[in-house]
């Protein structure tokens, strides 16, 4: 009995108000001078609209439809690196699949972004003993080293401070190598302070008179990857040659630097052009009473090189399809239009976020979600609402928790591909996915379907389905002001 | 009190009688008219003995010396191909190493072998869609590719014994796929069923008219890596060219098969050469009373070179080399002479094992063992003595139990270094590693120093240094004739 008692209880703390008396209470929402005991208000679901949930969740659960997409693009594309001709075929491939899943209005919209590709990316430790390799990649924007390749002495900073606070006479004409380690956390955060390295070491390094920058691979495994990514170089004005290496070499010059003198070469070959073409994919369910207001589900095409583009991004190409394509299903369309955006050329600068938001600046998006961050199960629901809009994210959090999904914050982030309109104001959520391990796998050759758990992807799928109908099957608005139309 | 009931029932299970019934029943061992209720005999371990084992456990224990000898490995030679300029330097650094321990008699015994090295070893999906990179390693002995590649149309087999089962219409021409999984198992048994693919794809696939041979790795994880390994091309006659791909690229070529044609292009540069130079290094304790009589512990110096060569065998090297030393510290030497083989070119032949084999025949090995299978704990003592020398494997079972060391059987295989001498009679045993994870990281760029739990190595070396010490401070024999001597 007593944990019953105490499940009772929990669900009473999330849950302060039955459904019924949350009905009395609507419209109206907020209760100004409401004791602070009284329950907070939740914006109503209908019973109808309630059955359809659920029978959205119970399809997403037990379909593999998504798994089935993500498939597709790994064995029949695989990598697809912004700008090139694969990414190319990829947009070919997406807009054959959101055709074959029956949407409308099914379209690339092109873009041009400036290219980058290393065709070679190699690093050794040329003293002390017999020269041998590492496992290496080159940071995304980085320039060719000299034919033949770059080799200088390295200088280890156990951080960016580190390299920060020192004086330029201990860089100068040397190989700057950050070793940070990267903290792993089930929201990602450890991101967000490991990559100041990726992006920060070649300037930094530049303005003390490096010769190149080495970091140790961001991510939180120990495999022999060295994982990839873009650095700022191009937006810092540095052009200094940049690489991440693996764990395991990254602990062997460690190791040889407490022993004495270590030399490395860097040799890289970048394919550096400008107007590369590129493309945004996108596709609707127009809305039967409102198609002017539009629900965004965006995901990314294009992927790094050295992995398959599984996780990033292509399970939250299969997440959106699949989430639209169960609302497709349903006996008639919601009020909304949903929209699905597979971007072009995140990786290198969320190119095609950009070019949407210019693109579609003058209508109207209701919300707008992205799914990038791998495939594992949503664990949190997060809102970027006006205040006002909090029965709304009640709502919505209660149509969720069936999935095991708790309430989060408001200060959700959206998602690079819908940064640009989140920014011009559009309001933005995050059906926020467990990222304990996505950085075992972000950005390597690792990126596989073997990272994917086909019973997160379908929890996925019926977070999204749960999110995207409801949003766009009411007149329920998140901005501040009154809504647009 | 339930659990020391339970526990001292299970003791009496494992040892049914005490030390001192035993005493009482040596000399003698064998009891041929013992009721069958009655213990097997034990061969006593005098109480000083007993004392120098517990003071060699528990400084094993403790110690952290078998970890900074393969991480020395590691850092300053790493990778170590057989009859390469680095495997040279292994030597140097083995010697350094064997000296600084305080053995004697350190030396190098060269000797020659066919070197194979790949230079480059790239295998590209040219079609369907955009031509792909796959992660792949040639396999030890294949022949360079033509300038250019081979291309060809792969044709898949489930198994070995399906590729033999298949017509030579079906293989002619193209590019062989085995795509055999393999078992995960404690004793690594699941090895030697998949490794069947390695050596026998070229020779089978050759005699049919096929191209080429690609396999899906011999391994049992999921990281996008290739392992390498030895093929038995030359054994066989064989003459194609062979490669592994790693579990990702198999499976996307499996899922395309399923779509229809799938083109795959294999480049191969070897680098092949007759008499490299190689050698083993041995470094030996002096015994006090019976010099001649040799107790012989291996490991292998060379290791395959995509990977750093830490679990294959640094590890073993460090074990041995660590256990030996304990027993050098002791206040007296053993009375037989400990010597350590330090085998070259193990990886591609057991060149280093025959050339000991040859080199040795005329000394007395008391008894051999061999430490090459990673870093996992030793979980099970097998032994192949003469069915005499039953008591004296008991009295090991005894002195290895608080280890954790279970018993085992008595077709023990030694390792292949001492192959040779086991097949001139030389009795063996096994402290049998468990290799669970162990090929997970086999012959891949991922084996590192990640893949070594100091705690695992700390107790493989108290196993080392009781089993060593037991064997050289007695003059227990394990032949089925009397003493050599």
């Amino acid at each position: 009995m007593r944990s019953i008692i105490l499940a009772t209880a929990a669900l009473a703390l999330a849950y302060p108000a039955s459904a019924q008396q949350q009905q009395q209470q609507v419209p109206g929402f907020v209760q100004a001078s409401a004791p602070p005991a009284e329950a907070p208000p939740v914006a109503p679901i209908p019973a109808a609209q309630q059955r359809t949930i659920d029978r959205l969740q119970a399809a997403a659960l037990e379909s593999d439809h998504a798994y089935e997409i993500v498939e597709s693009l790994v064995s029949e594309v695989g990598p697809r690196l912004a700008g090139s001709e694969a990414e190319a075929r990829a947009r070919d491939w997406a807009v054959g699949m959101l055709r074959a899943n029956g949407f409308t209005n099914v379209r690339i919209e092109p873009f041009t972004l400036p290219y980058w590709d290393a065709t070679r990316e190699e690093a050794h430790i040329v003293s002390p003993g017999i020269e041998r390799p590492m496992v290496a990649a080159a940071l995304g924007g980085s320039p060719s080293t000299p034919e033949g390749g770059l080799t200088a002495e390295i200088v280890r900073f156990a951080d960016m401070a580190a390299l920060e606070a020192a004086p330029n006479s201990a860089v100068a004409g040397r190989i700057v190598f950050i070793d940070e380690h990267m903290s792993r956390a089930q929201d990602g955060s450890g991101y967000g302070v490991a990559v100041r390295k990726r992006g920060r070491c070649a300037p930094v390094a530049q303005a003390k008179g490096a010769a190149a920058c080495l970091i140790r691979a961001v991510g939180t495994d120990t495999h022999r990857f060295a994982h990839q990514g873009g650095s700022s170089r191009q937006a810092q004005g540095a052009s200094l040659p940049a690489m991440s290496i693996s764990p395991a070499d990254a602990d062997v010059l460690a190791n040889l630097i407490q022993r004495g003198t270590v030399r490395v070469r860097l040799d890289i070959r970048a394919d550096i052009r400008e107007n590369a073409q590129s493309g945004n994919v996108i596709a609707e369910i127009r809305g039967r009473e409102r198609p002017d207001e539009i629900v965004l589900l965006a995901a990314h095409l294009d992927s790094w090189d050295m992995g398959q583009g599984a996780i990033d991004d292509g399970a939250g190409v299969a997440i959106v399809s699949a989430a639209a394509r169960l609302i497709r299903d349903l006996p008639r369309r919601p009020r909304r239009t949903i929209r699905i955006l597979l971007a072009g050329a995140e990786e290198n600068g969320v190119h095609g976020g950009a070019a949407y938001g210019q693109a579609h600046a003058n209508e109207t998006h209701v919300v707008a979600l992205e799914s990038d961050f791998g495939a594992g199960r949503v664990w949190r629901f997060d809102t970027r609402f006006a205040e006002s809009a909090a029965p709304y994210t009640r709502a919505f959090q209660r149509a969720l928790s069936p999935l095991g999904v708790l309430p989060g914050n408001n200060q959700a982030d959206g998602g690079a591909d819908v940064n640009a309109i989140r920014e011009a104001g559009t309001p933005v959520v995050d059906l926020s996915q467990d990222g304990t391990d996505y950085f075992n796998y972000h950005h390597t050759p690792d990126d596989t379907l073997y990272a994917i758990d086909p019973a997160a992807l379908r929890q996925n799928v019926a977070a999204w389905a749960t999110f995207v109908y409801l949003a766009a099957d009411t007149d329920w608005t998140f901005r501040g002001a009154p809504a647009a139309q």
